[in-house]
């Protein structure tokens, strides 16, 4: 026979059991959510939403560590917009004062707190209760981080809530080191790319600055249709690199400022094959298959008589039949040493004449779409600093289109509204400023 | 009162409970564990370790999925040696069987399955008894591979075995799917940097293959010296990056075969400098710091009379060191237009007349140590096929120094060994097969 006091002991070790059980699998939970997460800014607001619901609290926010500037910040922090950014010193607040100490700060009442700094809330008009503050450590017991949980819903934070904070903390830092050091890779790339990209747009002054702007004038017409966020990289790094290939033409008939003679103009056509052997050289993730195919057929035309390949219509990809048009557009609308930009409306006539034989007529409507505001930025971008913003922002109200049509009117069949905004677009495009 | 069988539940009950709990424990731990590893071949060999003792099992082998091959493989499997590959058709063996099925395999005896492949037991004398084989599914439920574990210590592998293997296999996914993100992203860099590195080089006739044989040459030096790995990749990446600041020197003057003149010298001087200015723009991760400073001081000398900054002595970084002197080897010892290359004893008198002034004692001391082989396999890489693989082999038994200094004995004072080797060497040096 048992007694109830044995009875009892074994309800309560069956309580325990199950609290610890409740508690190992929010744990798990937690450390399979995260660890889906390689990419900084969502893992970050992962966190923040998954511990503020798991501590039934109001707010949670994840303050890294920025070792070189000696810096608390948040990417994304809830109840601000998306994409804004908390900095300030790391020795600032009760989060600074986490990060100095590796302290557990567990505050009931933060107003009785003198380290609680009530500048935040007197801006947001947010009412800040409790305070759990808890570091984050790496493998190397480094502080890379500070949680920061606000306003627990029922009473303060308890012991409870640190222990599974401080478990939670351990498996969000391996999470956000591994979204850290895969972040860095990806800058790696891409700053790589844009850096050689901006190298060789200066090394010839005849068409400085041409990939820059073809790649803009690209994500402007990705923009106008609408495309995805992943063909947008893949179009970026296309932009960039697309005349890759002229690393192999020699300087003398790449850089000849008069009419190149046909041998000159067929080594120049070899440019296209170049880009293409150099890319297919290199690993691209999945993502970013197509780089190389679409950086190679931007000479390609719609009717078959482009180059290197001679493809026609859908045999050319999307991608390179997008920048087959902003290369020329760019082209024509840029400076060169023995000319100014061609007027916009003659540049039109060109690639109206071309719609169809060179362009794709699709690239062709998107392209009209796109603010006029956006194509003076991208065209004047090496003068941006003297941009009168308030006509910029006037500019982005239109698309180029009407600008071209205003353009093509006899001036005396303009309106006043046509004629004034033609006036400042003109000043842009012809540098009266 | 409670009665006996109130209490058997309770205890029954308990028990349920804490065994549910060591299986948490156990995938929390596993989680934690493989969430750690980022490198994809140090987190295979991981979780083929843990998952082995958890099952307590004798052997692990995770094959992951080669979709584009339709391949199964192992980078490096327990009981095999570190970097040894299997590989086979995905339809192939029991592996296979369940890579195609998705279906999980438990065999408490493999000799009596037809589906077992008992071939490769036959090569390794090991003996399988059971087999747990099991999908691995990323978050789109593709199979990503396949688990396989063998010969349970106690009996054959349990449904407990099986329910414990499908919830790791589920962690372990995520974990090879972000080593496998971060590697394709090491990849990306690491191809964009060495193509980038090789176009330069085959632009430059004169130079031909000049940043990948100083690449080689600096790695050689490093494993004479016995660098780490780590100091070892910046070493790579500050070679074939170099000369990168070249690409703003005029071709003109870059690649102008007679002498230059004053004038064109000290354009050709501005290279290192915007070598630096180059790499200093690209986000390298923290481990590749000093790649910039490196590549960008390599003709800076010991005693502060090179370029751009006229560093002296310890101010040089000592990557900057290596690279100066094999950068002067490479010079000297490559085939130019005009002329063949140097005699390897005048091109050493020229290194140790340097030596102190010019080039780090330690790097010299060092380089004489490197396998008379190496420096061939390097110095004539483009002719490697035409190799005969025994003579290298003899060359690699030979440091170069010992190879400098029969040169510089009169012949008839050479051993025959040393004749012969010296034959052996001067055969490739000279380019006479």
């Amino acid at each position: 026979m048992a007694s109830q006091g044995e009875k009892g002991e074994l309800h309560k070790k069956i309580d325990q059991l199950e609290k610890e059980n409740r508690r190992l699998r929010v744990l798990l939970d937690v450390a399979n959510s995260l660890q889906a997460e390689l990419e900084l800014d969502k893992l970050l607001f992962k966190i923040m939403e998954e511990v503020a619901e798991i501590l039934d609290a109001d707010r949670c926010t994840v303050f890294l560590y920025d070792k070189e500037r000696n810096e608390l910040w948040s990417l994304v922090a809830m109840g601000l917009q998306k994409g804004e950014e908390i900095r300030f010193p790391a020795d600032k607040g009760i989060a600074g004062h986490v990060a100095q100490t590796g302290e557990i700060l567990n505050i009931p009442d933060a107003y009785q707190d003198p380290r609680f700094n009530p500048e935040i809330d007197k801006k947001t008009g947010y009412r800040t209760r409790s305070i759990l503050t808890m570091p984050l450590y790496n493998k190397m017991h480094e502080i890379i981080g500070v949680f920061q949980i606000l306003n627990k819903r029922n009473g303060p934070f308890t012991k409870d809530d640190e222990n599974l904070l401080a478990a939670i903390s351990q498996i969000a830092a391996t999470a956000i080191e591994n979204a850290q050091l895969y972040d860095e890779q990806v800058k790696s790339l891409d700053s790589f790319i844009e850096t050689l990209s901006a190298t060789l747009d200066t090394r010839d002054y005849i068409t400085a600055g041409h990939s820059r702007r073809v790649t803009e004038y690209t994500l402007a017409l990705a923009d106008a249709m609408g495309v995805d966020e992943e063909f947008k990289r893949q179009l970026r790094y296309a932009g960039l690199l697309h005349d890759i290939g002229k690393l192999k033409i020699p300087e003398s008939v790449l850089f000849k400022a008069d009419k190149l003679t046909p041998e000159e103009f067929e080594i120049i056509k070899l440019h296209p094959q170049v880009t293409r052997e150099i890319l297919s050289k290199i690993h691209f993730q999945r993502k970013l298959k197509d780089v190389p195919e679409i950086a190679a057929t931007h000479h390609e035309r719609l009717d078959g008589t482009g180059y290197p390949e001679g493809l026609k219509g859908e045999e050319i990809p999307f991608g390179g039949r997008m920048i087959c048009l902003v290369d020329v557009f760019d082209a024509l609308t840029s400076e060169r040493q023995y000319r100014d930009r061609a007027p916009l409306e003659k540049v039109w006539d060109i690639v109206e004449k071309e719609t169809g034989t060179t362009f794709d007529p699709r690239c062709v409507e998107a392209f009209k779409t796109i603010p006029a505001g956006r194509i003076i930025e991208i065209m004047e971008h090496q003068r941006q600093e003297d941009f009168n913003q308030a006509e910029i922002e006037r500019l982005y109200q239109v698309p180029i289109i009407d600008i071209i049509e205003i353009k093509r009117k006899a001036p005396e069949s303009r309106t006043p509204q046509e004629s004034e905004i033609l006036e400042t677009f003109d000043k842009y495009y012809w540098r009266d400023y």
